[in-house]
């Protein structure tokens, strides 16, 4: 796909409404279950770059168009790459970049992302619900890690699968291809609850205004510790968040927060 | 607080009781939901450092005073030290510190610990449970990491809480500060089961005595290993936890717990 | 034990029988319930190095013959070993060495190992279910991390246990050496699924053969990759996968696949 296409894509691929400080992205190709194109993971890319340093924003919503949320990669883009004379190694190698920079880039987001599910969320599209901060689905959602079943394990997607699912599920999945419902995705900790068929919409939102309503400068900072000391030792890791938690103290609006909960009344944050 | 204020209090803010080799201690500032004051923090230091090196005891069991476990940090003494020039930096991270160095006393205690859990366990009063090695709870218990709430995210507590729990449920409770309930808690993994109101005590105690029966240097030698292993990767958690096991064999004790088995015999080990 | 007893029972003490691509492993000493012997984790080893070779096996079950899955360590054989003028020492480091190392082999090995579990599996039997990539138990099976109560705490199936199922649970099995149900077990993650008595050879037998139908490179590729990232932190993990997944991508059979689901057909694998 040449730079020229993919700007003239890029205009509808993903939407962005901002409803009382939640962005609410689209994946918007629904003829084609929003494949994760280079078009597509350009334009998401740069949406969340955008979002990083929109303080207007508290929390994001991720949805798809259409009958479902996403089905993965594009592979008719993908199989046009073997052309190349190196049968498009390099081509893959890029792509599959493209994607972990933009997937890391929602965990490293500001703001929690939290993802609306329905129809289908397979191969990277799985992986787009496990790397978001939260989730939600409809019930009917169908779960899978499926690439196995065409030859190409989902490598990448696992990454952040297995940081979210205990080992023994998350390599059936892998190795078997198969689906996984609404509610078992929520019992083995991939997706945060299941609601009815057309809730979701309602329950992703209500879930992004709650996390909204906080204070931002303490969700964020909560959010990038999070990840932080997830990769640390357990001392490591105290003396980290000692220091995070520390500088949330001594913040303004924290000094107002606490006042207000041991006089008990509401915080005055604006 | 003055050393000389935080003396005179320690006297009864932590109380401790030995019953058939297991150490019971209680948070003891019921009025105002055993928070972790300095005062409290340094009591519970002192109990875990005596009690580090007290062959006489073989489990430990952690529980609050009054109508519930513990709410966390001491918000008004944490309120006042932004008096100081700094805003209270520097109370902040010795503060964060001096709890941070609690909580890892009770993962490095050779003794299993075991938190006894009803009411309330919010914030450092959630850590506290997460980081005790296991844990009951009341039917009636609520769990949060709600600091969030009042713009001061649980950081230091989510050390603790992202390590029990998974990863979406753990992100769930700390950016919307919501409480779950007891059984929620058993089954991500806060609290090993819930019981019924009342009968929270007789619970942790019958725990505590399982383990207490069991021969004190394999459990101890095994709580440091499982804590330390977990930190490891695969083949150098197996290099370890086979040098400790070879070590464990050649115990006296284990060399007659290991020969009554085969006997079909009960062990001699006094 | 001599290296000429080893030699002598090695003939029966493991099964092999291979079918239609998966290789069926037979812990064959009922008796005495499958002890891991030097003798069996040396027969165990070899067959898994002959494995790890074997182009024509593309999935492993592992099963014990008689009663039950297996009771872990020879117990009679290690206290033998106190003898020696060391009491057993080196022994002791050379046998859990050894088995670490069959551990491992199983982790390493290129193929999906499933557990096909019944009536017991203890002590380092439960490690071996924990270690395999998959298991199915029968519903009267019975776990168990119990080594404590003859004072030797299990320490080395402690490295598998806990990187199945949430600490708490895990610290509980350990320090108290009680059993859990096979439906507990699925529960916490340390198996797939509990099926009805009867039924587990079937359902490990099924699940070996939806494996065993994928492209075997994928899944050779997916299994190494599943381990390794699991010991990275997440950038690292996106950078490893995505050459993975280039490599899996660039491979003949896979452009078959994908080629194959584009146009809605079957690949033609072979």
């Amino acid at each position: 796909m040449t730079d020229a296409a993919a700007r003239t894509d890029a205009e509808d691929l993903v939407l962005r409404e901002d409803i009382d400080g939640v962005a609410r992205l689209t994946l918007n190709a629904p003829a084609r279950i929003n494949p994760l194109s280079e078009a597509m993971l350009a334009r998401l890319q740069g949406e969340l770059d955008a979002l990083s340093v929109d303080a207007s924003v508290r929390a994001v919503v991720l949805r798809g168009a259409g009958k479902a949320f996403c089905a993965g990669h594009d592979l008719k883009e993908m199989q046009a790459a073997r052309q190349a004379p190196d049968g498009g190694r390099a081509y893959y190698n890029a792509l599959f970049a493209q994607c972990g920079r933009m997937m890391t880039s929602i965990t490293r987001l500001p703001q929690p992302v939290i993802a609306e599910v329905h129809g289908i969320a397979t191969a990277a599209g799985c992986q787009l619900v496990a790397t978001c901060d939260m989730a939600v689905a409809a019930d009917s959602t169908r779960f899978g890690v499926n690439g196995v079943n065409i030859g190409l394990f989902c490598s990448t997607p696992m990454v952040a699968l297995t940081r979210n699912v205990p080992a023994k599920h998350a390599f059936e999945m892998l190795t078997t291809g198969e689906f996984i419902s609404a509610a078992r995705a929520a019992e083995i900790g991939l997706i945060n609850r299941a609601v009815p068929d057309g809730e979701q919409g309602a329950a992703a939102m209500d879930l992004a205004a709650r996390v909204a309503g906080k204070l931002g400068v303490a969700v964020r900072t909560g959010k990038m510790a999070f990840y932080a000391q997830a990769e640390m030792g357990l001392e490591a890791a105290y003396a980290y968040t000692g220091r995070v938690m520390a500088e949330n103290m001594v913040h303004r609006d924290t000094a107002e927060g606490v006042q207000a909960f041991l006089e008990k009344r509401e915080p005055d944050w604006r």
